[in-house]
């Protein structure tokens, strides 16, 4: 047996490229959550993952871009959309694991560090907007459409909108008025976008 | 009289701290809305505003928190809350006067400059939260509250979250998804934001 210290490559055989890539969108989502956008260097990552930089380079047009892309990765497990047949009871267990995730599971101050270079690095933008938000936003509106389907929502109601009310409202809190919350506001956050905020009839 | 060409110290006396205060966040208003977040230094602004870079040092702990009360002080006017009594047309008019200043009247870009560098810039993240996200939230808030009051709310409405559900997507389509959008839009949410999106009874 070779010695193989932890992030060394192993062996002297190349790996393939999809083992290389996975490695390294693991290791950048660990240090993303761990320790915040700044530690995300090609650097850090590559020595992490036991990859070149060159490879990082030649895959990842800059560190941001490489963040964005590891965070979908690490948070598509935790963000699958369950489809019980009751939308309100679906939407409190997904928006539930978001808020989570953004809180507790301390994935809050990444995605606001990613957002924020969004801003103004139009790579860390193509590579949030495209590799994580639309994405997002989309597998939100298929799982909407079905309910809407079967008559869980109105036939004039507008998805698109409806995901800002339900997502975008967890995004305000945490960087327009950067304030605490957590998931215990989801039951009513989807109780309220559900049935409206003016009284019946 | 003496000369004076725009920019310089009227005569040879001190101007009241008042003016000059008034004209350091004109002028950085401006500069915000015609050329970004990158154009507001306190090199620009003292040249601009007539005023001395010691002034601002001694006023503002960064441009950034000089941009982010400037653009309060700018917006104020335009994003008045009428009260005529209808909560409907009230939410429209405000909100479209809202969605026309982040689009039409080149707001957006250095809005989201501004909140992107509040990320991680504690001196932007303080001005932009104390001086202009919460303040603005509770004019919202105080117009939701009356409207409550006259039963044009239900009585169990969350109206921090009704914000949320309300301007937060705005910032949700800026910011997190990065989409065009325009006042259109503001009629379709003001309705979806009161009577929900699920269908009645």
């Amino acid at each position: 047996m070779t010695e193989q210290g932890a992030g060394t490559r192993r062996g002297r055989g190349r790996r393939p490229a999809g083992e290389v890539r996975a490695a390294v969108l693991a290791a950048t989502g660990r240090l993303l959550l761990e320790e915040g956008l700044p530690a995300v260097t090609f650097d850090r990552v590559a020595k992490e993952a036991g990859s070149s930089k060159v490879t990082l380079y030649k895959w990842w047009p800059s560190p941001g871009a490489l963040a964005a892309e590891a965070y979908f990765a690490r948070s598509a497990p935790v963000l699958e959309f369950p489809d019980t047949g009751d939308l309100r009871a679906d939407l409190v267990s997904q928006l539930t694991a978001f808020v989570r995730l953004m809180t507790r599971e301390g994935a809050g101050v990444p995605v606001s560090q990613i957002v924020g270079a969004a801003q103004t690095d139009p790579y860390v933008a193509a590579a949030w907007v495209e590799g994580y938000a639309r994405p997002r936003r989309d597998l939100g509106l298929a799982r909407l459409r079905t309910a809407q389907q079967s008559g869980q929502l109105r036939p004039d109601a507008d998805l698109h909108l409806l995901v800002d009310q339900l997502w975008g409202v967890c995004y305000h809190r945490l960087l327009v008025l950067r304030e605490p919350f957590d998931e215990t506001l989801v039951p009513r956050l989807v109780d309220q976008a559900l049935r409206g905020a003016a009284p019946e009839g």
